[in-house]
This record gives C-alpha cells, sequence and structure tokens, in this order.
C-alpha cells in the first residue's frame, strides 16, 4: 500500500512539495526497450506548464524535467528504457514563500490546510505543500511514458463546460483544441470564455470547469471484473486531481435518466470483423471491460479556492478571523485540469495493458 | 495487486458466481475481539436481498451467511472477531439456469457477455457469471463488519433520484426511507416512484437511477493527500458496484457551475470546540482528508439492460441478431444499489480508520 | 497489503482454523482457460494428508476439496478455469478439541501461543487456531492450480536432512521418494530413519529437518532485481511455512565458505544455442532473475514443540507452571512440509510467469 | 505492486543505477513529527560508504544525501517529517565507466549480465547497471529513518564468520564492532581476518562472509500469522540484499538437529511482570510473531564474482571465452552488508510497528 503511487504494473510513485527543492517520481514497471528521451516528456508538461495566458497562475516554472535513471543508449544512438525503475527529477526555481506568509495562521475555505494540520499536527503554508496542484507536473511526465507503452491508442483532453456554460458538442472539432487557451474543442464557446473568464478574473474569483478525456483505439478486452474495472480505476484516478469533485463515464449521471431501450448500446456487424455498436452511452466498458469503442471520461473541478474576496474562518486556534489569497492563482484550475486528465487516462490504460497481458498472454 | 479485493489495511476478497455452488468472501485485517455474529451480517443482506417486492428481481435467494472462521466465543459468552481472516459464505438455492439458455450464444446489449468473451475466451451464460449483481450480496456482508470496525460513524443512503425524477430534498426524512420499497427518504417521491416504477415493470422495460450515501460523524483527519485521497478511493468503491455510471462528491458536477466564493465552505468557532462549517459543498473532504462534516457521496446506476423488447445484437460468430431477456430482473437495479453503496462507504471509512491509525497513531 | 494472501499476479488469500467449521482460500489471477477439476488438486492434497503412516499426526482428515467457483464446463464438456476467483473449501471433520482443554491456559513453549494471545487479547486453544499447520493444506490446494499454470516446469521436493543425519547425495534417486514415508530420494537414508523416528516417536519426543525443493525447466529470464528477486520472494514463500527457521538457494550458507572462483558457475555453449553452467552454485537464480538451470532451494523445519516430557512455562496470569502435549502430533513436521515447500515453489514460480509476462510480453 | 518498493505502510522505492547521474529514494508512510535531518541519515551512510579501508572498493562515492521533500521545520527550528514522501537524492561522481568498457560482450560469471540481459534484452555495462551493491546505499538512507520511527529499538550488526572462519562467540563484545574494518565483534578473530582477507585481496580473489543482525527491546505482539510473518519479511528483506544465499532466524538451520526438547524456549515469570525466556532459539519470534526477546537474524553472503582470475564464460554470441575483471571491487562484499542488513532490519520492524498499530490499535 502507499499513499502516494498509482497503478499496479505501470506504476508510479511522487514527491515533493510546491516550495521545496524539487518534486519527482519514480516510474516502475515500463517495458524495456521503449524509445524515450527528455523532449518525450517535456512537450507535455509544457501544455500543463503555468504561465503561458494571463488564464493560468503567473507563477513562472520552467518544469523542466530531468530523466536520473532507467534508460541507456544502445549502440544504434538510440536512448531507450532498460525495464528498471526511472527517476524524475524537476527543480523548483520560483519558490517565492513570502506570498504565503499571510495565510500561514488562517485556515483558507476550501483548501487543505485545515484537513491537513489536523491529520498530521504540521501547518506548512508554503504553497499548500503536498496538496498544490503542482505534484500534478509529475503526473503529466509518467502519463508522457505511459503513452510510449501504448503508442496505438490516441488520448486527448478538452474543457467541455465552465461555470454554467457547456459547449455545443455539434462545433467539437479536435483540432480548435490547440487554437485557444482553455482546451477547448468548440471555437464558438472559446471565445465567450475568454471574456467570461476575464471578468471572473479580474474580480479576483474563480469558477469551475467540466474535462472530457476519449481514448481512442483501446482494443475489446482490457480492464477486469468487480474491483479491477477499467472504469473503478478511472474513477479513482480522475478524482484524485486535486480539485475534482466528480467523475463519469460515457451517458455518466445522464445514464440515469433513460430507460434500458435508451441506453444498451446495440451491435453490428462491423465491416472489419470486428462488431460495431450503434451508440456509446457505455463510453467503452462494460462490466469493467472496455468494449473496443472510445473510453470517454468526464470530470467535475471546483473553482479554486484561492480567491481575492475576504472569506469567513478561523485559525490555528479556533479563533474566528477573515482571509483572502492575494498569491497568482488560476481563476479556472479546470484549464490546467486537461493534460492531468490524459496523463491519468494514459496512466490507468498502460497499467490495465500490462494486466491483460499477464493474465491472459 | 488483485482484481477481486477491495480496501488495504480493511480488506476484502470476493469469489462466486450467481449460478454456481456458493459465493463467499475473505475479510483481512479486522481488529480483534469485536463482537461479531452471524445476525450482525444478515440483517444488511436482507436489506438487499430481492424478491422483497415487485419492484426487484423475483429471484429467491434467501443469502443466509455462514461465518467460517475468525471469530471465537470467549469465557463470557460473547463471540468476537480473533484478528484473523473471516471467511463468510451464502450457499446458492435458486440456480435456474434455464431461464439463461436463450442467451448463450448472442451478446445482451448492456451487459459484460462481449466484454467477457472478448477477454477470456469464455462465454459463460449463466446469470452473467461473475458479473451478476449477485456478487454485491458478499460486499454487503463485508459492510456489516466494516461498521462494526467504526461503531461511532453512521452510514445511510438513499434514493434521491429515479429517471428523471428528482425527490424533493425540502421532504427529506430518513426515517421514511424504510417505510417504502425504494429507500426513497421523500415520501411524496416515494409514493410516485410507485406508480412510475409499476408502469416501467409492466413494460418490461427498466429505469435508471441516483443514489446517495451519508456518513455522519467521521472524525477531521482520514484519509490522506494525492493517491490515497478518502475521495479518489469512495469515487473507486461506488464506481465498482454494477451498473454505476457516474460518482460525485459533495456539490460534485454542480461545483463546476460555482464561483470561488460560493463554492468555499466558510469556518466558524462551533460550540464544542470544533470548527463549524457554514456549508458543506466539500462533501466533508477537501484535500483527500476528512473534515469532520458530514461525508456525502452520490453516484448514478444505469438502468438494467435485461428488458423485454429486442434488441440488435450479434452472436459469438458475429452474425448478426436480435435478443431480449425473459429472466427474472429488477426495473430498477439502483434500488437494491443503496445498501451495496452503505457497505462500500463503511468499508473504504474503516480502512482509512486503520491508515490513518497506522501513521498518526 | 494483506497478512493472508501471497503472491501478486497469481495471488491466493487463505482463512480458517484447524478447529473450526472449514478452511479455504480464493485463488485469484489464474489465466483463464485451463483445464482444472478437483481431481486434480486432490493429489496433492492426498500426499500431505496426515494419518498416512505412523510418523504423521494420527488426526484423520480426509481434506476432501470442492471448488466453488472460478471454473466452467466448455462444450467440449471439459471443465476450465474462467479466469475469475477460484474458491476453494475444505470443510474440517474431526475436530476433537478436548485433547485440547488441558493447554487452555498454559502457554505451549515453543507454540504461538504467547504470542497470539499477546498480540490479538485473544486466547484460542483450539489446535492453535489459526498458527496450526492446517492451514498449508490451502497452499497445497493452490499450489496444485499453480503447476497447471506452469506445466512445462516440473517441481520435485525431498527431504535431505532429519536431525542430525543427512542423506548421502550420491544416493539421491527421485524415484525413491514416493517409495518411503518421509519423501527421502536415498533409499539407504530411508530406512535409518524408519528406525531413528520410531524410537523418538516413542519417547514422545520430536525431530527437526531439512527440505529441498528443485523447480526444472524454469526458463532465464524470470523473477527481478532488488526487491522482486525470485530468491527473495522464494525466501519469504518457504520462511512463511510453519516451523521453518531457514532458507538457502544453490550453494546457500556453504557460499560462505567459497571463494569466488569456486563460487562462480562458469558458462558454455551449449548444444542447444542455450548457455551451459558447469555448476549450479547460484541455485538457478543471479540478480534475482532464472538462469535457465534447475532452482534449487533448502529450507531447515524446527522439531514440532508438542512432546509428551513436561516443559516448564507460563500461564495468561504470568505463573510459573509445567505442561506437556497429550495431542495426536507429528514426530518429524518436516516430513509433511515437503508438498508444502513444493506448493510454495509453484506459486512463486507461477506469480513470475505472470509477472515476466506483463513486462516483458 | 512494484519491483522496487520494499514494505507496505513504511515503505521505500529506489531508482537508479551504479553509473548514472544520480540514485535516490522515495520513503513513504513515515509518521508525521518525526525529527529528522540530513547528519541522521549520513552517519548511516557513511558506515557503508567504500574506500574506507584496504578491504572495501577503492571508488570514491561521498554518497552525499539531500532530503529534497517531507519535512518542514517548525516554529521551534527543529526539522521534522511532514508525514508526505520524503524524496532522498545522492549524485554519484566517481563514474569512472571506462573500467568496465572490457566486460560489454562477456557474461561475468556469478553476475547478473546474462539474466539480466535474457530477461530485458539491454546490455548494460556500466557496473551491473541496476544489479550493483550501489542501491543499498539508498537502503541505508531509509533504514536511518526507520531507526527514527522506533526509536527505542537497537539494532546491530556483525560478521561472524569469513570464509570458513567463524568468530568464537564467547568473545563477542559489541564495542568491538567499531574498532575493526570488518564490524566484527570479536577482537581475536578481527586480527586474523585482517592477515587472511589481505591475501585474498592480494590474489585478487574473494570470499564470502556470514553477518549476524540483532534488534533488542522489540515488544512482543509485532508480526502476523501466515504470509504477514515477521519472520517471512525478515527473510524476504535480508535475501533482496545483493549476494546474499541463505537467512535463518535463532538457532535457524541449526533447529533442523535439534529435538523439541531442546529446541523449545522454556517460559518463567520475570521480575518485571513480562515473561522470561530460558534460551532463544526461536530468535525473538514465534508464529511469525515478536515474543519480547531479541529479534535474531543471520544471512549467508556469496564472495563477489569480480576476480582477476580469468573464468569461462560467453558473450551475447553465445561464443565461448574467458573474462577476469579489472574493476575495484569488494574482496568480501559481506563487510558492507552489515549496515545494509541493519538497515533491512530497522525498515522491517518500522513496518510491522506500523501495521500492528493499525490492527490492534
Amino acid at each position: 500500500m502507499s499513499h502516494n503511487s498509482f497503478g499496479h504494473l505501470f506504476r508510479f510513485t511522487t514527491f515533493g512539495e510546491s516550495h521545496g527543492l524539487a518534486i519527482g517520481c519514480i516510474v516502475d514497471g515500463c517495458p524495456p526497450r521503449i524509445a524515450l528521451t527528455e523532449a518525450d516528456i517535456q512537450g507535455d508538461l509544457d501544455r500543463r506548464r503555468p504561465g503561458q495566458s494571463k488564464f493560468t497562475t503567473q507563477r513562472q516554472e520552467p518544469d523542466q524535467v530531468k530523466i536520473l535513471s532507467g534508460v541507456f543508449i544502445e549502440a544504434d544512438g538510440i536512448q531507450r528504457t532498460t525495464g528498471t525503475p526511472i527517476g524524475l527529477l524537476i527543480e523548483n526555481v520560483d519558490q517565492r514563500s513570502k506570498d504565503y506568509a499571510a495565510v500561514a495562521q488562517a485556515y483558507r475555505p476550501g483548501h487543505a490546510d485545515f484537513t491537513y494540520d489536523t491529520k498530521y499536527g504540521i501547518r506548512d503554508p508554503r504553497g499548500g505543500g503536498r496538496s498544490s496542484a503542482r505534484e500534478t507536473a509529475m503526473r503529466v511526465a509518467a502519463g508522457a511514458i505511459a503513452r510510449k507503452v501504448i503508442p496505438d491508442i490516441r488520448i486527448r483532453g478538452a474543457l467541455v463546460q465552465m461555470g454554467p456554460h457547456r459547449i455545443d458538442r455539434a462545433n467539437w472539432d479536435w483540432d480548435e483544441v490547440n487554437n485557444n487557451p482553455f482546451f477547448c474543442p468548440d471555437a464558438k464557446a472559446a471565445a465567450f470564455y475568454a471574456d467570461y473568464l476575464d471578468g471572473i478574473r479580474k474580480n479576483g474569483s474563480s469558477i469551475g470547469a467540466v474535462i472530457e478525456v476519449v481514448a481512442e483505439n483501446v482494443p475489446a478486452g482490457w480492464g477486469a471484473p468487480i474491483y479491477g474495472k477499467l472504469d473503478s480505476d478511472l474513477a479513482a484516478a480522475m478524482m484524485s486531481i486535486n480539485a475534482v469533485k466528480g467523475v463519469e463515464i460515457g451517458a455518466g449521471f445522464g445514464a440515469a435518466e433513460l430507460t434500458g431501450e435508451d441506453n444498451a448500446d446495440c451491435m453490428r456487424a462491423g465491416n472489419d470483423g470486428k462488431p460495431r455498436f450503434t451508440s456509446n452511452n457505455a463510453g467503452g466498458i462494460l462490466g469493467g471491460i472496455s468494449t473496443g469503442q472510445d473510453v470517454v471520461v468526464r470530470f467535475a473541478v471546483k473553482p479554486t479556492s484561492s480567491i481575492l474576496t475576504p472569506r469567513e474562518t478561523i485559525d490555528r486556534d479556533g479563533k474566528e478571523t477573515e482571509i483572502f489569497t492575494k498569491g497568482r492563482h488560476d481563476p479556472c484550475v479546470g484549464i490546467r485540469a486537461v493534460p492531468v486528465g490524459e496523463a491519468m487516462m494514459a496512466i490507468v490504460l498502460a497499467d490495465h495493458m500490462l494486466r491483460h497481458r499477464a493474465q491472459v498472454g
């Protein structure tokens, strides 16, 4: 058991606080002889990196990853995994702890300050310590390696709702996702969000979001019944991301409103010998096992609790007070959760590929 | 790693198919010297048992549990746990396999028939084999033991939505839950559901539902950051229940629509020295750790895919055909998911109590 | 984590006390479509069963195993594993608890009475409860299934020392193992042991033994470096057997006396393209990974502590007293440890086959 | 499951090769608020460090450890653990890879070259890569933290046999252990070893050893029956150390030669209310649970296979050749295994303390 590891056969373990010397992780169980360089990882890290638009925190973290172990340059000049643990390190450079001095005593509502202090008896005010979203950089790094373990599978994420405003799914265009600072597949919605979020940012407020992650080309048969269900692991994966409060697969909560006739995805003979489904309410998973359709997960991200408006709270001594947050924060943390969600999807699928191969060959 | 175990320190492992000789489980890690009899478990099993109203499957499964190990009658005549594994067994009595003869070849849409066959290369048509909801009886049994590990915590579940029809939360009365066959806390909604579901049942159709489970008196400090988050484990737990397609904590997907000001639960000094929160959007969990407020989880259950209306499908040979299900099935499987959800909540909390005690003492 | 499970991908979990209703286990992770009947398991159980000669306990335990789940008779009439958990049960028939009434209060030296009571606060005198060697029946049952997962590997065990008397390895003949009640491969030593152990038995005394288990045809490449070493898992496996106090691989403790020149197993080109080793001090494992040579493990079993001669001890109240054991016990428990050691070897190897296949394919 | 992690509740995971940029580990599950500085760890690392006498490899590795996370300087100026993962890093400084150029193609007998290549399909000749004893530095670092988790327990190791030469246990003096370069508690034997090992070193040969590790003040009741046995975990821990071929507890292999009368450790009432044992053949463990006596483990270390005398071997193409090792190596690797064995003992005990506290409170 480990509270800081995720996955079973493809497994990674992270360490580090937002304001310590470095953050890092160990990726264990990666198959040998997969080509891997730091550049392969850096690309995904850069997508998550803050400070790239006015809509994300202005902290400057270059997030330059170093591979410390687990790779070897073979005779052909290509660096490949050796099958032994891959140590990854990102040194912290922007640790402006003074921003956090004010919050040392009072518990910030919506943050983990009170619960950490209650659990561990330690009040580490530096950027939320371990509960900072900074930890997710290592998820993205591990996810980049996971993608290389399952190279045929394409994993993409998108923001599909900001506050109460949902995208129009009829406008969905994956190419748009990289054309706006919101990872939004609907160009029209993205234009709206630009104004909408700017208003929220200027007010020192924040807003929630819903993210959707889709994995294509997942073969039928991955996953397992009961407690090893692919959807159970995806739910744990997404709910472990900071600020996530809900996870759904396929039709999700909408399935509660359906009749059996409407919900069941009918099957037809496909042209390639594989079955073709006439719908995908299942989100690509039946009985915990992949169907061969796209695996579709959505998760809800709450608004960051770091806002300029003072909120009522108490301090360590139980005395009532007020607090507001001056630090540099994301008006919509959901945005940067997109590459994190993709990474967790990649990690769950890589793990289940290995688990399936172990049992079934 | 085990695909059929759940929990870490309070851990149970199940076996058995709906139409085999028996189902059973091993509960491991239970503290010693907890008073435990079969009657303690039977009560919860009886709440889940089918055939109690016309709204659940008419299969007759007395679900009589036997404790095979891990208890000892001490000198005072009280039977207590010994700290060693508790073996539980329920013999199957109603295994009418013939009902399932028709489905042997064609894959039932919405069921796990196709995915199991693809994964394992075995087509076991008997009641869905391992993917039958029958397995949840063992969860309820393990959950009954978990409740005794955390006796101060009260865990109750309720059906809060059937199809598109939500209860009126203003009518919430926990006492009503046991007064209707739906575990519904809103008497008025329950009356409506009786007619509504009867119509669905008579049509041989089915409908989805949303279940809410609430745990009171959970101390602040249980859970862990990152991958050992209490909410991450709850998400995995609930999503592992048959037919569940979505899980949310506290405000859940609603949190995506909130601003930071509205979402953050403010803190005030309580009369008992403990903090008092002015709202509970967090659902009792911040940063993966309990706040001391009620832990609130909701999950969406899809309609059962066993319906009388024929649906298009294919058979093992890929040939197109149609199928409908004559067997005895639940028009709304969400109903019987209520005690299962309670059990999973109890198991997660008992596990985290032990995990917290291990690290923090 | 589970204190009653062993293995990772091929994993089994046991429950049950020697004097409860039944013992049982769940074998999880077994690949699908392996032919398996109760008879396949019963054969190994019968080799371990007590009461077959005057040299083992006279308790009568038919040890009739039932497969409760995880198998399915396919269209060809052959029963095969389905890939889901296999539940196994053996009902207890000979529970003569009265034999143990005398020992209820005093702690038997060399037994786990004192440590269990100290740990759990429960004094269950019935045959040692969970610490009885009866639990090993389930290891043998799980091991019989493990053998079917790695059908090309031949696993055989032998008693190579009884008390101070070692066999003459020049006389080693595997066929002899089944010709005497000691699983002894040296016919001459077996004849000596017959007299020697009879004397010990008549005195109500007991004696230790050393067991060797050999696995042939293990492919090179199984195992893993560092904490997943094949030898590390074998050491844990054998040391977990009741009464075992030492484990060694290949040259074992003898390796401490060797020079580097003598210890290193030289390699030559084999006729079949595979390397040939000129010796096997490594016991078939280098750096935690199999070499392709025979995997050779030995373990030391202490004498049973149940003897007729009174020994000094204390009771639950700390009062000094004496105790001797009238129950039916083995004069040399090492004998029945032979099939148990074979089973643990099979389980470790089956687990590592799956682990290797997962990572390397 | 992880091949590079050890422990369950006190758990560490290592990465790094002998000739990469750095080695490191993550210690997870450490209780919060334990005073911890780099100096606490450095002391143990220095005891293991090579190059301190002519009897260990002349590689210069300062082994300067950095704590990257998991600690916080509290208001009283004392740095303490926070309960979150502790990241440790040692940068490699002496990576003279050229020494290893010659061995790139041929497999060194007794080393893991052949098995790694067979498993992973990668031939990394740099100092044995992951299988180098360099990894043990991280065990010692993690062990130093484990010691602080169980401060009342004293753990000491000693070399008790070099080649065929055993110490005289009558001369045992723990204070002598730090007076000679062999960690030998018998001054007379140490003097003999100095000459003996010098001869072996000058011949470019090597020799095996036996190490004993003793833990004092372990409370009765730690450990668990069956597969969570304290001795089973100790066996896995010690057998996972490089070059170890055998492990024994208490009387160990000697127990095989004893009668039940001689082996059973009798109990008497102690002056302090606790029982007193009249002997310790059990090595402090009965039924997998600590008795309160000293926990005593011994393990056998084979001679290093890096020797100057050419040995027959094959290369990657299967061609027969010869090889000898010019690198800087230990004539008796057993010596430096002493602090490693102590560390593994500390880790197993810290883990079991937490496991016991979890279940029993």
